[in-house]
C-alpha cells in the first residue's frame, strides 16, 4: 500500500471512529496533511463522517481550493484547517467537532482544563475563540473565509485545542491519530470538570505532567492502542 | 413518484429520525401541511413514531377532523397541529416532543436560550404554554381540543418554538426537515445551556446570529446533510 | 390463550421492558396478583429480567411462601411483593427497582415530585421508606422477610409509590401495564426534577392534574400504547 | 476443566463484562491471583480489554516480571498488580479502571462514599492516592515501577478501593467476581452521590451496613446472578 493510499485509509478510520463515538455527528469533520507534499491537505468531501469511503477524500491546498476540480460538495470549513496547516508546519491533522459537554466551557469565563490523564496533551490552556470578537454579531457562525480562518488560527497560536464559541472545539495533532485519541477524550474530561468544578476546589493536570504526556510518541504502541480497538468497534477492519 | 408520496415517505423518516434520536418514545407527534391543499395536513394514526408505515399517515382538515373517516384510533393532539397550520401560513411543520432535558425550562422561571449554533433558528425567545393558566389545575394536560389549542397557538404567536409546561416542547417548520432538524438538537442545547447556567454569565446565541441562521434555505445541501444521515442510522433508505 | 397464560406471558414481557430500558439491570423484580386468586401472586424465580421466560413464573401466597415447592432459587425480596398485595386488596401489582437517579431522593431530605405529566400518576406523595428506621443500622438492607415487608407496606400506606433508602424505589398498579408504564417514566421524572430544583422555583404536577392521570384508564388505547411498543423493542413480539 | 482453565476463561469473561459496562475502554486491566500459586498472578497481555482471548492471558511474579519470556507486548501497569498482591495476601483480584464519574472524587477534597446497597461493599472510606505527593509533579501518571505501585498499595491500606487523582479508580476483590461486581456500580454510586449532594446532608451506606454486605459470601447465588447476566449480554456465552 502506497503511503497515500495508507493515508486514505487512516482519514476514513478516523472519521468512522469520531462518527462511532458521538464526537461528530452530522457535523464534524477532520483533516490530515498530504504525507507527500506539505503544502496540501486531504479532507473529505461534505458528507456525513459515518459514511465516508477512501473515494471521498479530496486534496486541497493551503488557500482552501481543492486540488482537482470537481463536482463534489466541499466543507464549507475547510478554511479553518488550510489556515492551520500554514501557521503550524509540525501540525499534521486537524479536527473540528461540536460537542454540547464542552460548549458550557466556551459559552461562559470558566476555561477548560485537563482532569484526566489521558487528555494531559491538551495542556494547560485552552482558549476560546468568539467569531463576533471581530466579524460582529450577526454572522452564521461559520469558518467559511480564510479571513475567519487566520482569525482562528491566531487565537489558536501555539495550543493544542481551541474552542469555537457555540460550536464546539477545535483540536490539532502531531499524527492523525494524536488528533483522534485526544478529542475522543475532550467531551469525557469536560463533563468530568463540570462535576468538579461543583465539588470545589480542583487539581488539574499539572504542566510537568502534560509535558511527560506529550513527551510520549503518538504512535507509540500505547498511544495507537485505542486507534486499533475504536477502528475495530466502529466496523473499519477492512481499512486497518 | 407524485408529491403526496413523496410527502408520506418524508414524514415517515421523518417520525423514525425522532424515534432513533430518542426525541420521540412512545409519546410525540410530527405532522406536515399536505403539499397539495394548505387547508390539510397529514399526520399518522396514534401508534409509537418508531413503527409508522406509509399507510399510516392520514388527512386532517384544520378543525383537527379527520378527512377519511375511518376506524384507526386518532392522535389526540391533533388538534395542536390544526390551531397552529390555521395561524400560521407559512408553517409546512409541526412536531410535539416529550424531553426531561427541556422540562426544566418549562417548569421553572429559567428561560430557555439558544446556546449551540445549530439551532440558532429557534429564535432569541421561546414562550411556555401552562395550560392551568387558562384551563385550571386540573386537566389531564393534553391538547386534546381545539380550544386549547388555540391558546397554545396563541402563545407561540410568530415563535419558532413553545414550551408546553410539564410535558416538552412544540417546534414549527418551514419545511419538515427544519422541524426535524431543529428538534433533534433542541435536547442538546438545553443540558449544555442547563450546565452553562452552573458556570455563571452565559453568551447565547445573538438576535443576528439567529436571523444569519434563518436566512438559510432549509431545504440547502447544507441542511439536508442530517436528514438523509439520520435517515440511513434509523434503517429508513427504502423511503428515501 | 387462557386467563393465567396471558398473566404468565405478560409478566415475561413487563421483565423485558423493564430490563430493555435499564429500569431492571441484574436487580430488579416485579409480580402481579393472581387473575383467578387474590390470595396468590405470580413472579419469576431469582433469575436476571431480561431471560425470565413464562416457565420462570412461580406462585406465592400473601405469606411469600411458593405454592409448588421446588427447587428453583427464589426471590429473596418476594416478601415485599407479599405484604403489599396483603394490605392493598386494590393493587394487582408491584415492582422494585433500583435507580441511580431517585436514589438522591431517598438519601437526601429532598422529596421526590411528578413533574412530567406522564408520572402525574405518581401521586403528589412519595414517601421514604429507611429499614434503619426500625431495624436498626446494622442490616443487608433487603426486604428478606415478613417483617420487615410490613414495615415497608405500611410506610407506603396508600400511596402509589415508595422508594427505599440507598436500594430505590417500589412502584404499585391497578394492572400490570399500569405499574411498568409509571416505572419506566420515574427515572425520567427524577432527573429532570433534580435539574428543575437547580434552577430555583419549581410547578410540579398538581394535585388535580394527578387526579385525571388517576382517571384515565391504564387498560386503556392511550395507556396501552408504550406497553406494545417496548415490547416490540425488547424483543417480545413472541409473547403479546 | 481445569482450575486454571476456568481462570483464564473467567478472566476472559471479566474483561468483556467490563468492557460492555463501559468500565473499561481502550483502558482498564483486571488481573487474578492464580488459583494454584499465590506467588503468581495473571493478566491480559496489553491489549483492549474487549478483545482479550484466553491465549492472551500471561502469567507475572509479584514483582511484575513475566513468568514465560514472549514477546507480546505487556500491560505497563502490571506492577499496580503485583503490588497489591503482594502486600494483601487475601485479595485474589485487583482492577483499575478509568471513570470521568469518579474523578471528580480524585482531584477535589470531596471523599467517595456508598450511598447505593450494592457497594456497600466499598466500605466507609475510599482513600485517594496521588502520584505527585511522593513522586512530583511532572510523571506521566503511570504506576509502571515497582516503586511507585509499592506507594499506591500503602495508600490502599486495608481498604478495598483506592482512587488515582486524574485517572480512576482500583478496586481489589476477594474473588474475581467481587471486584467485577463492585466496579460495575462504582461508576454509578459515584454518579448518584454527585447529585445527592447538590441536595443536601446525606444519608451514606453505614459501617454496620458496609459489614452485613462483606458478610455475604461473594460467590453465593445472588452474588453470582449478576455475573452470569452480564457475561450473556457481552456475549461470552463459550466461555461460561
Amino acid at each position: 500500500m502506497t503511503g497515500l493510499q495508507r493515508a486514505l485509509n487512516d482519514l476514513v478510520i478516523a472519521n468512522r471512529i469520531l462518527a462511532h463515538h458521538g464526537v461528530f455527528d452530522e457535523y464534524g469533520h477532520v483533516s490530515m496533511r498530504h504525507p507527500g507534499d506539505p503544502a496540501r491537505f486531504l479532507m473529505a468531501r461534505d458528507c456525513a463522517a459515518a459514511f465516508i469511503e477512501p473515494g471521498d477524500i479530496l486534496e486541497f491546498a493551503l488557500d482552501g481550493a481543492p486540488v482537482n476540480e470537481g463536482n463534489r460538495p466541499l466543507c464549507a470549513e475547510r478554511f479553518l484547517h488550510a489556515a492551520i496547516y500554514a501557521a503550524r508546519p509540525e501540525v499534521k491533522s486537524v479536527l473540528c467537532a461540536g460537542s454540547e459537554d464542552v460548549l458550557p466551557f466556551s459559552v461562559t469565563p470558566v476555561p477548560l482544563r485537563a482532569m484526566l490523564g489521558t487528555v494531559g496533551d491538551m495542556g494547560t490552556q485552552v482558549p476560546v475563540w468568539d467569531i463576533a470578537e471581530k466579524f460582529g454579531e450577526d454572522t452564521d457562525l461559520a469558518v467559511s473565509s480564510l479571513e475567519r480562518a487566520r482569525d482562528l488560527a491566531q487565537r489558536l497560536g501555539g495550543h493544542r485545542v481551541v474552542l469555537r464559541r457555540g460550536v464546539g472545539f477545535v483540536t490539532t495533532g502531531r499524527t492523525l491519530n494524536d488528533a483522534v485519541k485526544t478529542s475522543v477524550y475532550i467531551p469525557k474530561n469536560a463533563r468530568t470538570l463540570a462535576q468538579s468544578l461543583q465539588f470545589g476546589k480542583i487539581t488539574p493536570i499539572s504542566q510537568g505532567e502534560v509535558d511527560q504526556r506529550l513527551a510520549i510518541d503518538p504512535e507509540s504502541n500505547a498511544m495507537r492502542r485505542g486507534w486499533e480497538y475504536w477502528a475495530r468497534e466502529a466496523g473499519c477492519e477492512r481499512w486497518l
